[in-house]
C-alpha cells in the first residue's frame, strides 16, 4: 500500500537517476516535488538542475538550490577531522560525513515549504540510505520516507532507461562521464562497480578523476605550512583562507602531486562487503598535518583517549549517526580537546608522500628538548624513574613471588 | 647504599657504551659480569662482542650470543602486526617490540648461570628502562636490577669518554658511524637526538641508514605478492619464507622503494614528548598488506572490536607492559579473530606508496560481488533496509516525538 | 507471499501462545512440525507438552523434549559470570542468555529431522525474536525463519483466544497463573506487561513468584561459602556441585532470603524503553562472590580491562550476538583472565543483601598484608612513590610551566 | 639533601598525625608553616584546629579553616555520580573524590600566603599521596612537596608518639576514638587496618560509625522522592535543597536504614592490593537513584556509551587524575549527556536496600508504553523486525553460506 504524501523534498542533482526519480514520484505518489540541489563541493554546476527540474514541471519556488560548501567543511568536514578518523584503518569517511547535511537542509526545506515528505536517490543495498534516513526521523519523524530504490521495480539500467525515455527525460551520456558509480564533495570522489567488483582486481589507470597518478606527478616536490587553530586549518602558506578555501587549496595541491588514493574493501553498515576506491587529496594532507600539531601541543592522556575513542566515533559516522546523543557526545569530548592544537605545520608533498618536515607553536608548545635529551635538566631526576618503574611493576612482583608465571 | 651483587646479565651490544657499563659494573659493584648479545638483526656483527667481553676480562662461559631474529619475528612481531598494532596513529613500535624479549633471555641466562643482577645500557629518561625493567621484574623479581645510566655520575659525553680511556676501552669512533642515537632491529631503525632535538627542524637527508629517499628510489614501480596463514605472512611470490625470511625480504624490498620512513614527536611513557625519526620498510608494506587480507576475511564485528582494543594494546607494548595479564587478554581476543585470515595480496611498492592491487582468498573470502551490487541478489531483499533503518531510527523518532532536539 | 516450508522446528512450551503457533504453523504453511521443549530450569514440567503436541498431530517422532540445564548453566551462564556482566548497570541478562541454547538446539534438531524452517514464539517488538533469529542465521542461514507474531493477524488476546476454541485448544486458565508475561529459566524469571506499562508505578506486592519479599524473608541471616576454579562456582560450604546444582542451591538460599530482586526500565534493541522486573536470586549472590574472589586473585590490569569489555559484551550478549566472532573474542580474553580465579568466598544472606565476609585462595591469593600496611616491608620501598607520582605527574609539571591551566 | 623551603601550607586535620607533621616541618625544614583545615562534612568540628595550631605557633594569619561542603558535593561529588562512577564495580570513590579540592585549595593558599611548599599527611604506601601530588604538581609546579611519611624515621606508633611527647603534643586518645585508619567526609567514612588486613576475615560489628547494622535497621521502611535536574538531585520529597544539604539528608536516611555499607579488597595505584571497609549511605541512594532517572530520559546510544566511558573515568579518579586533560574530555562528554536528565524517583529504604518504586519525567520521558506493549501501535510497524534482524544478522548469513562455523 502506497503511502499518502502531498509534497516531497527531493535531493536532487539533476543528473539521470534523481531526475527519473523525480517524476517517479509525480505520477506514483501524485505528489508536488521540491528540488533541493546542494553544491557541496562535487564539482560539477549545481545552476543547471534548475532548468532541468522546471522542464519536469517543478514550480520555481519549489527549486531550492544552494552553495553550503562552507557550512560543510566548516561543521562536518573539520568537527570529524579533529578525530583524526579513520574508517577501518583507512577510508577517511568522505561520502559519509556529506549525507547528515543534505539531510538536515531536506528537512529543513521539508518544514519551510510544508512539505510531508523527503527522498533520495541512494540505492537499497548501500550505506547512504542509511545515512540520510537516520538523519530525516531524528530531525523530522513525522516526514514519510520516499526511497524509490527499494520501491520500484526499475531494478536495472535497461528498464531505468526505458522509464527515462517514456518520459522525456535526456539520457544522453555526457561526454567523459564515468562508467563507475561515483560520489563527489568537496572532501573526496568515490568510485564503485565495474571491474572493482571483485577485490582481487587493481582498479583502471584512468578511473581516478581527480588526483595525478603519483607514477605521473611533478619530480619537484612541494613544500607548504598549515596554520592551525584550535585543531581546524585556518591557513596555508600564512594566508588566512575560508574553511572551504583551505580545503580547495589542499584538494588541488594533493591532486596535483597525486595524493590521497585509496582502495580498499570495506564492511557496510547493512552488512555485507564492498569494494571502493577514494580520493581524498586534501584530507589526506590534513589527517597528517593535524596528527603533527597534535603532537607537539597535545597531552599524552588527552591524545590516546581521543585515539582509543576514534574508532567508535568513525563507526558513527559511517553508520549515519550523525545526528545521535552519543555522537555529541564524543564530539564534546573531542572539542573539550583541541582548545591548545595551535600552530604551524610544514609538509612536503611529493608522488603520493606527504611528508611532515616540522611543527611549532608559539604559545601551545609542549615538546621542551632539554626534557627528552638524555643530559640532565631542571625538571626530571633520572632517580625518579627508579621508583616509577618500581611501583609500575609491583604488581607483578606481587604476583611472581606468590608463583604466577609471566 | 650501593645494592650487592655477585653476577650480572649485562644487555651486551659490544659498543662503546655498554662496554663502559661493562666495565664499571665489574668496578662498582665488584661482581661478576656476564655478558648477552643477541642477533636480533640490527645488521652488525654480534661476533665481535666476544673479543671484546674477553678483552674486558668476562670469562668465556659467561659469554652469551645467540641468534634471535626467527623468535623474535615469530614471537613478538608477528603477533603484534596481527593487531595492526600502531601507537599514536604513526609509530610501529620497532624499538619497543624488541626489549620484552631481551630481558626474557636475560632473566633466562640469569638462571642458567646463577647470576643474581642484571643490567641494561638504556638511558634514565627514557621508554627502553622501563622496557627492560617491567620484564625483568615480572619475570624475576629477585634479580637485582642495576640501571647505570642512573646511577653513575658520566653523565656527559666528556666524562664516558674519559672513564673509557682510563680503563682502556677502544674510543675510536668507528669510520661511518652515525652521530644519531639510533636503535635498530629487524622491524626497525630508530633515531634520535642532534638536529632532531627540534621538532621545527627537518632530518638531514642523510641521516637515514636504511631507506633510500623516495626521490631516489626507482623509477620502476615493483610489485609483489605476500601470502597469509592465521593472520601472518608466510610467503612472498609464492614462496614459503620463514618469519625472519619473510621480514628481511620485505625490508630489502621497501628500503629500495623509499617505503616506511615516518617523522614524529611522541609521548614517552616517562612524561614528556620526544622526537624520534624511524625507518619500518618491512612493516609498513605488512600493515597495508595484512588490512588489505583482513579487508576480504574478517568479520565486521570483529575487525571493529579490534580497531577499538588497538590503541590500548599499542600502548600496552608501547610502555613496556609485554608481559602483563592485560597483554596477554588482548592477545588472546587478537589470535581468536585471526582463524580465517588466509589468503594473498598482491602490493605495488613505489616511491614511498605502497598500494594495494588485489587480494583474495581461497577459502575465506567474505566478500562477494552479488551482495555489495545494487542489483538483486538471492541473498538480500532492498526491502529489508526499510526496517533495519527504521528500528535503528526509533530510538529518534520517539525522543523526536516527545521534543526533543538533534 | 507465503514462504514455502516443508517442515518446521518450534521453540515449544506447550503453553497456550505456542500451541496457537503450532497450529497455525499446519494450517498456514501446510507444513509439518517438530516440536523441540527444554528443560532450561523455568520450573515447569516439559513432559505435558508430549501430549498436548500429540494433540496436535506432532508425530511423536517429531516430538523434543530435552534437559538442557547443565548445558545452559556450564557453557552459557557461568562464562558470562566469568565476565560480570550486567546491562545497564543493573540487568544480570537472564533471558537473554537463554536464547542463543535453544536456537543451536533448533538448528540441530532441524538437521537432524530434515527440516527446512524454524519457529519461535517471540513477539515482534521485543529482543528475543532478534536473539533466535540471530542464532538461525548464523548457524544455518539456509533454514526458513517463521515469526508468528509478525506475521498473523492474531494481534490481540481476543483473537488468539477466539482461534485457539476454534482450533479446540485449551485455553483454560492454569490456577495460579500470573497474569504478567513472564520469562523463566535456571538463572531468573522476568516480569512485563499491566501495571509495569508506566514506569511511576511500584509493582504489585504479589507478582514475585520466586524471591520472598526482602520484608518477609528470615530474621536470622545465613552465611554459606562458594568454592570456585578457574572464575566459575564449583562448590557451596565445601560440597563440590555440578554447575545447575550449584546455581539451583543459591536459588533457593537466595530466593529465601529476598535477594535478586530487580525492576527497571531498559532500552531493547529493536529501539524503545521498555520496563522489566526481574528475580535473580542464585546469579546475584554469584556476580557479588566472583568479584570478591577475583578481588584477591586477578590481577589490576586484567581487572580493569575487564571492567571497561564488560559492557560491550553485556551489550552483545542482550542484543542477541552471542554466536558472533566479537562476542568470541572477548570471551577468549575473558577467560584468559581466569585461570588463576581459584579460592573460597564466604557470603552472608539476609533481607536482601549478599554480604561478604570474606574471601581466600590457597594458592592464587595476590594479596598480601605486609604490602599494603603503612608499615615497612621487604619489598616496598616508600621512597620510591615520589618517582612514581613525579613521573606520572610530569606532562602536568611541563604544562603547567608551559602556562597551561588544568 | 633536605629541599629549601621557606613557608609550607599543610593539610591540617587537627589530628595527632598532623599536629607531628606540623611541628616536625618547623624542626626538619626550619619553615614558617601555614595550616589549612576544611570542612568537607568529615563529621568533627574544625574550629579547634586553630586553638592547636596557635599552640604549634603557627601564626593566625598563617591558619585556613573553611567549610567546603557545598564546594565539594557540587563541584567534584555531583559531577563523578552524573558518570554513575565505580571503582571496580564496587566502591564509590569517597576518599578519592576529596582529594583534589583539598590539593586545589592548598595550591591557592600557597599563591595567597605567597608559600613555596606543601604538604601532607598521606602515607607513602596509599593512593591519597599520589592524588594530593597530582594536584599540586598540575596546579603549580613550582612548589616543593613534602611528604612526611616518605621522609622521616617517625616509621612506627611508637616512634610517632615518642616525637609527639618530646614536642608537647597532646596524645591522649579521644574517648571513642576508631583504632582504625578512617577517612570521613559528606560522601563517605572509609576503614583500614588491623582485622582488616587480612582479607578472610570479616569486619568487626563495632567498627562501622554512620550506618546501623541492617540487622538493627528499622522494621518500617521508609519512601522518598528525589527531584533530579541535568543529572544533579536537587529536591527530597519536592522540597529544593542545596547540593551539601541534598547529600547530608541523603546520609541520614541512609545510616538510619543501613544503606551503603561495602567491605572489599581494592587494587591501589601504587601497586598493591588492599582491603578497605566503606560506608556511602547517601551516595548509595545518589547511584541507584541516578540510574533510575537515566533509564526513562536517557537516550540508549549515550546510556552505553557512558557505560563502557564510565571503568576508565572512574580509574582517573581513583588514581588521583581529576585534573587531567583526559578527566575533562569525559566530563564533557558525560555533562553534554545529562541535559535532559530531569524528574523524579520515588525510593524505598529498607534494611540495607535501595529499592527503585517509580520514576517519572515531567518533559523529558522517553518511555511510552504505547511502542514497549506487544501490541500495535502507530509508530513501530512489526514487520520492521524481519529487515532489522536480517541486515544485522547479513554478516553472518554471508559468512556461514561461505563455510564458516559459529
Amino acid at each position: 500500500m502506497k503511502k499518502e504524501v502531498k509534497k516531497v523534498v527531493l535531493a536532487y542533482s539533476g543528473g539521470l537517476d534523481t531526475s527519473i526519480i523525480l517524476k517517479w514520484l509525480q505520477d506514483e505518489y501524485n505528489c508536488e516535488v521540491v528540488t533541493f540541489t546542494a553544491d557541496i563541493g562535487q564539482g560539477e554546476e549545481v545552476e543547471p538542475a534548475r532548468k532541468k527540474a522546471i522542464a519536469l514541471g517543478v514550480k520555481p519556488e519549489n527549486i531550492f538550490i544552494e552553495d553550503l560548501r562552507e557550512e560543510f567543511v566548516k561543521d562536518y568536514v573539520f568537527p570529524m577531522f579533529r578525530a583524526n578518523a579513520i574508517y577501518e584503518g583507512e577510508y577517511l569517511l568522505g561520502t559519509s560525513i556529506a549525507r547528515p547535511l543534505i539531510s538536515k537542509r531536506q528537512a529543513e526545506i521539508a518544514k519551510l515549504t510544508g512539505a510531508d515528505g523527503v527522498s533520495h536517490g541512494a540505492t537499497g543495498k548501500g550505506n547512504d540510505q542509511v545515512r540520510f534516513e537516520l538523519g530525516y526521523y531524528a530531525l523530522n519523524p513525522d516526514l514519510t520516507i520516499i526511497a524509490p530504490w527499494r520501491e520500484w521495480d526499475l531494478n536495472s539500467r535497461e528498464k531505468l532507461l526505458a522509464y527515462a525515455e517514456r518520459n522525456g527525460i535526456d539520457i544522453s551520456k555526457k561526454p567523459g562521464k564515468s562508467p563507475y558509480s561515483m560520489d563527489a564533495n568537496l572532501l573526496h570522489i568515490s568510485y564503485e562497480g565495474l571491474v572493482l567488483e571483485n577485490p582481487a582486481n587493481a582498479p583502471e589507470k584512468d578511473m581516478w578523476r581527480w588526483t595525478v597518478d603519483p607514477k605521473d606527478a611533478p619530480n619537484e616536490s612541494e613544500i607548504i605550512t598549515i596554520g592551525y587553530e584550535k585543531g581546524d586549518p585556518v591557513s596555508i602558506n600564512g594566508k588566512k583562507l575560508s574553511p572551504a578555501e583551505i580545503l580547495t587549496e589542499l584538494n588541488r595541491l594533493g591532486a596535483k602531486h597525486g595524493i590521497g588514493r585509496l582502495d580498499i574493501a570495506e564492511n557496510r553498515y547493512v552488512g555485507m562487503k564492498s569494494r571502493g576506491c577514494y580520493e581524498t587529496p586534501g584530507g589526506t594532507i590534513m589527517l597528517k598535518a593535524h596528527r603533527a600539531i597534535e603532537s607537539i601541543t597535545l597531552d599524552r592522556g588527552a591524545a590516546h583517549l581521543k585515539d582509543e575513542l576514534m574508532p567508535r566515533y568513525a563507526e558513527l559516522i559511517y553508520n549515519g549517526f550523525w545526528f545521535s546523543p552519543e555522537r555529541a557526545m564524543l564530539q564534546a569530548a573531542i572539542d573539550k580537546s583541541q582548545e591548545h592544537v595551535n600552530g604551524e605545520v610544514r609538509v612536503e608533498l611529493y608522488k603520493g608522500n606527504v611528508i611532515i618536515l616540522g611543527r611549532s607553536s608559539q604559545n601551545d608548545n609542549l615538546f621542551n628538548e632539554a626534557y627528552s635529551t638524555f643530559e640532565e635538566d631542571s625538571v626530571y631526576d633520572q632517580k625518579d624513574a627508579d621508583g616509577f618503574i618500581k611501583l609500575n611493576a609491583l604488581r607483578f612482583i606481587i604476583a611472581s613471588k606468590n608463583g604466577r608465571k609471566f
